[in-house]
Protein backbone atom coordinates (compact mmCIF):
# COMPACT_ATOMS: atom_id res chain seq x y z
CA UNK A 1 0.00 0.00 0.00
CA UNK A 2 1.71 3.40 -1.09
CA UNK A 3 2.15 6.02 1.26
CA UNK A 4 2.52 9.84 -0.14
CA UNK A 5 5.08 11.60 2.09
CA UNK A 6 5.15 15.38 1.31
CA UNK A 7 8.56 16.95 2.40
CA UNK A 8 9.54 21.01 1.76
CA UNK A 9 13.43 20.87 2.46
CA UNK A 10 13.38 24.38 1.17
CA UNK A 11 11.34 25.62 3.56
CA UNK A 12 11.73 23.64 6.05
CA UNK A 13 9.65 24.27 10.17
CA UNK A 14 9.49 27.73 10.00
CA UNK A 15 7.30 27.83 12.71
CA UNK A 16 10.51 26.41 14.62
CA UNK A 17 12.69 29.94 13.59
CA UNK A 18 12.77 30.98 17.04
CA UNK A 19 14.19 28.20 18.14
CA UNK A 20 16.38 26.28 16.02
CA UNK A 21 18.50 28.02 12.94
CA UNK A 22 17.67 27.07 9.60
CA UNK A 23 20.38 24.39 9.44
CA UNK A 24 19.14 22.82 12.37
CA UNK A 25 15.52 23.51 10.77
CA UNK A 26 16.73 20.96 8.04
CA UNK A 27 18.18 18.71 10.05
CA UNK A 28 15.53 18.49 12.79
CA UNK A 29 12.96 17.62 9.49
CA UNK A 30 15.65 14.77 7.87
CA UNK A 31 15.60 13.67 11.37
CA UNK A 32 12.03 13.20 11.67
CA UNK A 33 11.35 12.36 8.10
CA UNK A 34 13.65 9.47 8.75
CA UNK A 35 11.27 8.32 11.52
CA UNK A 36 8.13 8.43 9.33
CA UNK A 37 9.43 6.54 6.64
CA UNK A 38 10.67 4.00 9.00
CA UNK A 39 7.45 3.64 10.51
CA UNK A 40 5.67 3.62 7.51
CA UNK A 41 7.98 0.75 6.41
CA UNK A 42 7.44 -0.66 9.85
CA UNK A 43 3.76 -1.05 8.96
CA UNK A 44 3.92 -2.29 5.51
CA UNK A 45 3.42 0.87 3.67
CA UNK A 46 5.29 1.68 0.94
CA UNK A 47 6.51 5.46 1.45
CA UNK A 48 6.69 7.59 -1.91
CA UNK A 49 8.12 11.23 -1.26
CA UNK A 50 6.33 14.31 -2.57
CA UNK A 51 9.30 16.96 -1.82
CA UNK A 52 9.90 20.40 -3.05
CA UNK A 53 13.25 19.57 -3.91
CA UNK A 54 15.22 16.34 -4.81
CA UNK A 55 16.88 14.17 -1.61
CA UNK A 56 18.87 11.29 -1.68
CA UNK A 57 16.35 8.92 0.34
CA UNK A 58 16.73 5.73 -0.72
CA UNK A 59 12.42 5.94 -1.57
CA UNK A 60 10.68 6.85 -4.58
CA UNK A 61 10.38 10.21 -4.87
CA UNK A 62 8.71 12.92 -7.30
CA UNK A 63 9.55 16.63 -7.08
CA UNK A 64 6.90 18.98 -7.27
CA UNK A 65 7.12 22.31 -6.01
CA UNK A 66 3.83 23.36 -5.77
CA UNK A 67 1.93 24.05 -2.72
CA UNK A 68 0.85 21.18 -0.74
CA UNK A 69 -2.62 21.22 -1.66
CA UNK A 70 -1.60 21.36 -5.39
CA UNK A 71 1.35 18.96 -4.97
CA UNK A 72 -1.19 16.08 -3.36
CA UNK A 73 -4.18 16.45 -5.34
CA UNK A 74 -1.89 15.96 -8.74
CA UNK A 75 -0.51 12.79 -7.05
CA UNK A 76 -4.10 11.97 -6.15
CA UNK A 77 -5.09 12.33 -9.80
CA UNK A 78 -1.64 10.59 -10.88
CA UNK A 79 -3.09 7.63 -8.63
CA UNK A 80 -5.69 4.87 -9.78
CA UNK A 81 -7.50 4.98 -6.35
CA UNK A 82 -9.97 2.54 -5.73
CA UNK A 83 -10.68 -0.19 -3.30
CA UNK A 84 -7.98 -1.93 -4.10
CA UNK A 85 -5.41 0.65 -4.24
CA UNK A 86 -5.73 3.10 -2.17
CA UNK A 87 -3.41 5.85 -0.91
CA UNK A 88 -2.37 7.29 2.18
CA UNK A 89 -0.77 10.65 2.91
CA UNK A 90 0.94 10.84 5.83
CA UNK A 91 3.02 14.63 6.94
CA UNK A 92 6.97 14.03 7.45
CA UNK A 93 6.73 15.56 11.02
CA UNK A 94 5.18 13.15 12.64
CA UNK A 95 7.83 12.12 14.98
CA UNK A 96 5.68 10.43 17.19
CA UNK A 97 4.30 7.77 14.32
CA UNK A 98 4.33 4.66 15.12
CA UNK A 99 3.38 1.46 13.59
CA UNK A 100 0.92 0.43 14.93
CA UNK A 101 -0.63 3.95 14.84
CA UNK A 102 -0.29 4.00 11.44
CA UNK A 103 -1.73 1.12 10.78
CA UNK A 104 -5.05 2.44 11.34
CA UNK A 105 -4.91 4.45 8.75
CA UNK A 106 -5.97 0.82 6.91
CA UNK A 107 -9.43 0.70 8.39
CA UNK A 108 -12.48 0.13 6.67
CA UNK A 109 -14.22 2.90 5.15
CA UNK A 110 -13.57 5.12 1.80
CA UNK A 111 -11.72 7.80 3.57
CA UNK A 112 -10.11 7.65 6.60
CA UNK A 113 -8.82 10.84 8.75
CA UNK A 114 -6.60 11.75 11.44
CA UNK A 115 -6.86 14.79 12.94
CA UNK A 116 -4.13 16.98 13.95
CA UNK A 117 -3.76 19.22 16.51
CA UNK A 118 -5.29 22.69 15.45
CA UNK A 119 -7.33 21.47 13.29
CA UNK A 120 -5.73 20.13 10.63
CA UNK A 121 -5.40 16.57 8.61
CA UNK A 122 -2.18 15.02 9.85
CA UNK A 123 -2.70 11.54 8.10
CA UNK A 124 -5.40 10.27 5.69
CA UNK A 125 -5.80 7.56 3.19
CA UNK A 126 -8.33 7.79 0.40
CA UNK A 127 -9.95 4.83 -1.71
CA UNK A 128 -12.16 6.94 -3.32
CA UNK A 129 -11.60 8.52 -6.63
CA UNK A 130 -13.25 11.60 -6.18
CA UNK A 131 -11.66 12.88 -2.81
CA UNK A 132 -9.11 15.50 -3.04
CA UNK A 133 -7.79 17.91 -0.25
CA UNK A 134 -7.56 21.08 0.72
CA UNK A 135 -4.59 21.89 3.51
CA UNK A 136 -5.83 25.51 4.30
CA UNK A 137 -7.01 26.42 7.55
CA UNK A 138 -8.88 23.61 9.91
CA UNK A 139 -8.06 21.17 6.95
CA UNK A 140 -9.83 19.06 8.85
CA UNK A 141 -13.57 19.49 9.24
CA UNK A 142 -13.16 20.46 5.31
CA UNK A 143 -12.37 17.11 4.46
CA UNK A 144 -14.60 15.57 6.80
CA UNK A 145 -17.68 17.66 4.87
CA UNK A 146 -16.28 16.87 1.12
CA UNK A 147 -15.60 13.04 2.00
CA UNK A 148 -19.14 13.19 3.54
CA UNK A 149 -21.02 15.10 0.73
CA UNK A 150 -19.38 13.05 -1.67
CA UNK A 151 -21.29 9.64 -0.72
CA UNK A 152 -17.88 8.72 0.93
CA UNK A 153 -18.08 6.53 3.97
CA UNK A 154 -15.46 7.94 6.38
CA UNK A 155 -13.51 6.95 9.17
CA UNK A 156 -11.74 9.03 11.68
CA UNK A 157 -8.91 7.55 13.42
CA UNK A 158 -8.51 8.98 16.86
CA UNK A 159 -4.87 8.80 17.55
CA UNK A 160 -2.69 11.25 19.87
CA UNK A 161 0.76 9.83 18.22
CA UNK A 162 -0.48 10.43 14.28
CA UNK A 163 -2.31 14.14 15.95
CA UNK A 164 0.77 15.37 16.78
CA UNK A 165 2.54 17.02 14.19
CA UNK A 166 5.91 18.76 15.66
CA UNK A 167 5.63 22.67 14.10
CA UNK A 168 6.26 24.98 17.56
CA UNK A 169 8.81 25.07 20.33
CA UNK A 170 5.97 23.20 22.64
CA UNK A 171 5.95 20.31 20.37
CA UNK A 172 9.50 19.58 21.09
CA UNK A 173 8.27 18.46 24.42
CA UNK A 174 6.49 15.29 22.71
CA UNK A 175 9.08 14.67 21.03
CA UNK A 176 11.05 14.54 23.97
CA UNK A 177 9.06 12.86 26.31
CA UNK A 178 7.09 9.96 24.00
CA UNK A 179 9.55 9.81 20.81
CA UNK A 180 12.31 7.40 20.69
CA UNK A 181 13.80 8.11 17.30
CA UNK A 182 16.01 9.62 14.88
CA UNK A 183 14.46 13.15 15.81
CA UNK A 184 14.54 12.80 19.68
CA UNK A 185 18.16 11.38 19.47
CA UNK A 186 19.34 14.84 17.78
CA UNK A 187 17.11 17.11 20.18
CA UNK A 188 18.85 15.49 22.60
CA UNK A 189 22.39 15.50 20.67
CA UNK A 190 22.01 19.68 20.69
CA UNK A 191 21.48 19.66 23.93
CA UNK A 192 17.20 20.18 23.96
CA UNK A 193 16.18 18.62 27.53
CA UNK A 194 12.71 18.67 29.20
CA UNK A 195 11.89 21.32 31.39
CA UNK A 196 8.70 20.31 34.30
CA UNK A 197 8.69 22.79 36.30
CA UNK A 198 5.42 24.66 34.46
CA UNK A 199 2.20 23.37 33.98
CA UNK A 200 2.53 21.24 30.38
CA UNK A 201 6.05 20.36 30.09
CA UNK A 202 8.21 22.51 27.81
CA UNK A 203 11.85 22.32 26.32
CA UNK A 204 15.14 24.02 27.99
CA UNK A 205 18.48 23.68 26.31
CA UNK A 206 22.03 24.05 27.32
CA UNK A 207 23.88 26.61 25.86
CA UNK B 1 -17.37 0.39 36.53
CA UNK B 2 -16.82 3.30 38.54
CA UNK B 3 -14.51 6.65 37.20
CA UNK B 4 -13.73 9.17 39.51
CA UNK B 5 -13.61 12.64 38.14
CA UNK B 6 -11.36 14.68 39.91
CA UNK B 7 -12.66 18.61 40.03
CA UNK B 8 -11.27 21.76 41.41
CA UNK B 9 -14.19 24.01 41.44
CA UNK B 10 -12.15 26.51 43.82
CA UNK B 11 -9.18 27.42 41.55
CA UNK B 12 -10.67 26.63 37.89
CA UNK B 13 -8.51 26.79 35.14
CA UNK B 14 -5.94 29.12 35.92
CA UNK B 15 -3.55 28.76 32.76
CA UNK B 16 -6.41 30.68 31.18
CA UNK B 17 -6.69 33.74 33.42
CA UNK B 18 -5.29 35.69 30.28
CA UNK B 19 -8.53 34.37 28.36
CA UNK B 20 -11.78 34.34 30.47
CA UNK B 21 -12.46 36.30 34.19
CA UNK B 22 -12.11 33.95 36.88
CA UNK B 23 -16.79 33.57 37.04
CA UNK B 24 -16.11 32.85 33.18
CA UNK B 25 -13.74 30.36 34.13
CA UNK B 26 -16.01 28.46 36.71
CA UNK B 27 -18.82 28.58 34.16
CA UNK B 28 -16.51 27.04 31.61
CA UNK B 29 -15.00 23.94 33.56
CA UNK B 30 -18.68 23.71 35.11
CA UNK B 31 -19.60 22.91 30.86
CA UNK B 32 -16.57 21.00 30.40
CA UNK B 33 -17.67 18.89 33.44
CA UNK B 34 -21.42 18.45 31.92
CA UNK B 35 -19.63 16.99 28.92
CA UNK B 36 -17.14 14.53 30.43
CA UNK B 37 -20.18 12.93 32.75
CA UNK B 38 -22.25 12.96 30.00
CA UNK B 39 -19.48 10.57 27.73
CA UNK B 40 -18.49 8.60 30.61
CA UNK B 41 -22.60 8.24 31.57
CA UNK B 42 -23.01 6.96 28.25
CA UNK B 43 -19.86 4.73 28.10
CA UNK B 44 -21.41 3.26 31.00
CA UNK B 45 -18.96 4.36 33.30
CA UNK B 46 -20.84 5.08 36.56
CA UNK B 47 -19.01 8.90 37.11
CA UNK B 48 -18.07 9.87 40.82
CA UNK B 49 -16.77 13.24 41.71
CA UNK B 50 -13.26 13.57 43.91
CA UNK B 51 -13.95 17.94 44.60
CA UNK B 52 -12.35 20.41 46.64
CA UNK B 53 -15.91 21.85 47.56
CA UNK B 54 -19.29 20.65 47.49
CA UNK B 55 -21.51 20.64 44.05
CA UNK B 56 -24.91 20.33 43.24
CA UNK B 57 -23.96 17.31 40.25
CA UNK B 58 -26.41 14.41 40.29
CA UNK B 59 -23.20 12.13 41.00
CA UNK B 60 -21.90 10.63 44.04
CA UNK B 61 -18.86 12.89 45.01
CA UNK B 62 -16.51 12.92 47.83
CA UNK B 63 -15.06 16.39 48.91
CA UNK B 64 -11.24 16.52 49.43
CA UNK B 65 -9.54 19.50 49.54
CA UNK B 66 -5.99 18.27 49.02
CA UNK B 67 -3.53 17.97 46.21
CA UNK B 68 -4.77 16.25 43.25
CA UNK B 69 -2.33 12.93 43.79
CA UNK B 70 -3.09 12.91 47.49
CA UNK B 71 -6.81 12.86 46.45
CA UNK B 72 -6.80 10.55 44.46
CA UNK B 73 -4.14 8.13 46.16
CA UNK B 74 -6.74 8.22 48.98
CA UNK B 75 -9.77 7.55 46.93
CA UNK B 76 -7.65 4.36 45.14
CA UNK B 77 -7.15 3.85 48.83
CA UNK B 78 -10.32 3.26 49.49
CA UNK B 79 -11.23 1.40 46.39
CA UNK B 80 -11.45 -2.49 46.90
CA UNK B 81 -8.76 -2.40 43.51
CA UNK B 82 -8.71 -6.26 41.28
CA UNK B 83 -9.73 -7.72 38.42
CA UNK B 84 -13.54 -7.59 38.64
CA UNK B 85 -13.34 -3.55 40.53
CA UNK B 86 -11.13 -1.42 38.12
CA UNK B 87 -11.57 2.46 38.66
CA UNK B 88 -10.55 4.69 36.29
CA UNK B 89 -9.30 8.26 36.64
CA UNK B 90 -10.60 10.89 34.74
CA UNK B 91 -9.59 14.74 34.58
CA UNK B 92 -12.88 17.10 34.14
CA UNK B 93 -11.13 19.29 31.59
CA UNK B 94 -11.13 16.19 28.62
CA UNK B 95 -14.09 18.43 26.73
CA UNK B 96 -13.59 16.61 23.60
CA UNK B 97 -14.10 12.85 25.34
CA UNK B 98 -16.28 10.70 23.64
CA UNK B 99 -18.25 7.55 24.68
CA UNK B 100 -16.16 6.02 22.48
CA UNK B 101 -12.57 7.20 23.48
CA UNK B 102 -13.48 6.05 27.19
CA UNK B 103 -14.57 3.17 26.03
CA UNK B 104 -10.79 1.90 25.25
CA UNK B 105 -9.84 2.32 29.19
CA UNK B 106 -11.81 -0.67 29.33
CA UNK B 107 -9.18 -2.25 27.16
CA UNK B 108 -7.17 -5.48 28.79
CA UNK B 109 -4.22 -4.64 31.30
CA UNK B 110 -3.72 -3.99 35.16
CA UNK B 111 -3.28 -0.45 34.39
CA UNK B 112 -4.62 1.09 31.67
CA UNK B 113 -2.80 4.82 30.54
CA UNK B 114 -4.26 7.51 28.10
CA UNK B 115 -1.43 10.73 27.88
CA UNK B 116 -2.35 14.25 28.10
CA UNK B 117 -0.54 17.19 25.41
CA UNK B 118 2.36 17.71 27.78
CA UNK B 119 3.41 14.72 29.15
CA UNK B 120 0.35 14.84 31.72
CA UNK B 121 -2.05 11.14 32.10
CA UNK B 122 -5.38 12.39 31.14
CA UNK B 123 -7.63 9.61 32.29
CA UNK B 124 -6.06 6.10 33.42
CA UNK B 125 -7.95 2.50 34.52
CA UNK B 126 -6.33 0.14 37.36
CA UNK B 127 -7.45 -3.21 38.35
CA UNK B 128 -3.93 -3.28 40.71
CA UNK B 129 -4.34 -2.66 44.37
CA UNK B 130 -0.98 -1.76 44.28
CA UNK B 131 -0.54 1.41 41.58
CA UNK B 132 -0.62 4.62 42.69
CA UNK B 133 -0.46 7.70 40.85
CA UNK B 134 2.01 11.17 40.83
CA UNK B 135 0.57 13.99 38.93
CA UNK B 136 3.23 15.82 39.53
CA UNK B 137 5.88 16.97 36.39
CA UNK B 138 5.48 14.15 32.98
CA UNK B 139 3.33 11.70 35.18
CA UNK B 140 2.88 9.82 31.76
CA UNK B 141 6.40 8.32 31.87
CA UNK B 142 6.08 8.28 35.77
CA UNK B 143 3.44 6.24 35.95
CA UNK B 144 4.27 3.93 32.94
CA UNK B 145 7.55 3.02 35.00
CA UNK B 146 5.69 3.03 38.19
CA UNK B 147 3.48 0.08 36.64
CA UNK B 148 5.93 -1.35 34.97
CA UNK B 149 8.21 -1.34 37.94
CA UNK B 150 5.19 -3.42 39.64
CA UNK B 151 4.84 -5.92 37.46
CA UNK B 152 1.67 -4.94 36.04
CA UNK B 153 0.58 -5.01 32.74
CA UNK B 154 0.59 -1.77 30.86
CA UNK B 155 -2.00 -0.82 27.99
CA UNK B 156 -1.40 2.59 26.43
CA UNK B 157 -4.35 3.94 24.81
CA UNK B 158 -3.33 6.18 21.79
CA UNK B 159 -6.50 8.86 21.59
CA UNK B 160 -6.27 12.60 20.51
CA UNK B 161 -9.25 12.90 22.13
CA UNK B 162 -8.70 11.82 25.40
CA UNK B 163 -4.82 13.84 24.98
CA UNK B 164 -6.48 17.12 24.88
CA UNK B 165 -6.97 18.70 27.95
CA UNK B 166 -8.46 22.03 28.05
CA UNK B 167 -5.70 24.04 29.90
CA UNK B 168 -4.35 26.86 28.03
CA UNK B 169 -6.16 29.59 24.99
CA UNK B 170 -4.91 27.42 22.21
CA UNK B 171 -6.89 24.52 23.75
CA UNK B 172 -10.07 26.49 23.06
CA UNK B 173 -9.63 26.08 19.46
CA UNK B 174 -9.81 22.48 19.49
CA UNK B 175 -12.98 22.50 21.35
CA UNK B 176 -14.08 24.98 18.44
CA UNK B 177 -13.22 22.80 15.35
CA UNK B 178 -14.11 19.23 17.22
CA UNK B 179 -16.01 19.76 20.55
CA UNK B 180 -19.97 18.94 19.89
CA UNK B 181 -21.17 19.83 23.80
CA UNK B 182 -21.98 22.25 26.21
CA UNK B 183 -18.56 23.72 26.17
CA UNK B 184 -18.20 24.24 22.92
CA UNK B 185 -21.47 26.08 23.32
CA UNK B 186 -20.13 27.91 26.06
CA UNK B 187 -17.75 29.23 23.99
CA UNK B 188 -19.76 30.22 20.99
CA UNK B 189 -22.33 31.90 23.50
CA UNK B 190 -19.66 34.38 25.00
CA UNK B 191 -18.41 35.45 21.57
CA UNK B 192 -15.58 32.94 20.91
CA UNK B 193 -15.11 31.52 16.92
CA UNK B 194 -12.01 30.16 15.14
CA UNK B 195 -9.26 31.71 13.72
CA UNK B 196 -8.08 30.06 10.80
CA UNK B 197 -5.79 32.48 9.34
CA UNK B 198 -2.31 31.21 11.27
CA UNK B 199 -0.44 27.59 10.84
CA UNK B 200 -2.96 25.73 13.33
CA UNK B 201 -6.30 27.48 14.03
CA UNK B 202 -6.82 29.46 17.10
CA UNK B 203 -9.42 31.40 18.50
CA UNK B 204 -10.50 35.02 18.47
CA UNK B 205 -13.42 36.99 20.82
CA UNK B 206 -16.26 39.43 19.71
CA UNK B 207 -15.66 42.24 21.73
Amino acid sequence: MDALVPFAPDRPKTRLSDTLTPDERRAFADAMLTDVLAALRAADFRPRLLTTEATDRDAPETVDERPLTDAVNAALDAHDLGPESPLAVVMADLALATPRSLARLRGRGDVVLAAGLGGGTNALLTRDPGFRVDYHGASYLDHLRAARGAGATVREVDSRLLATDIDERGDLAEVLVHGDGAARDWLVDVGFAVDASGGRVSVGRQA
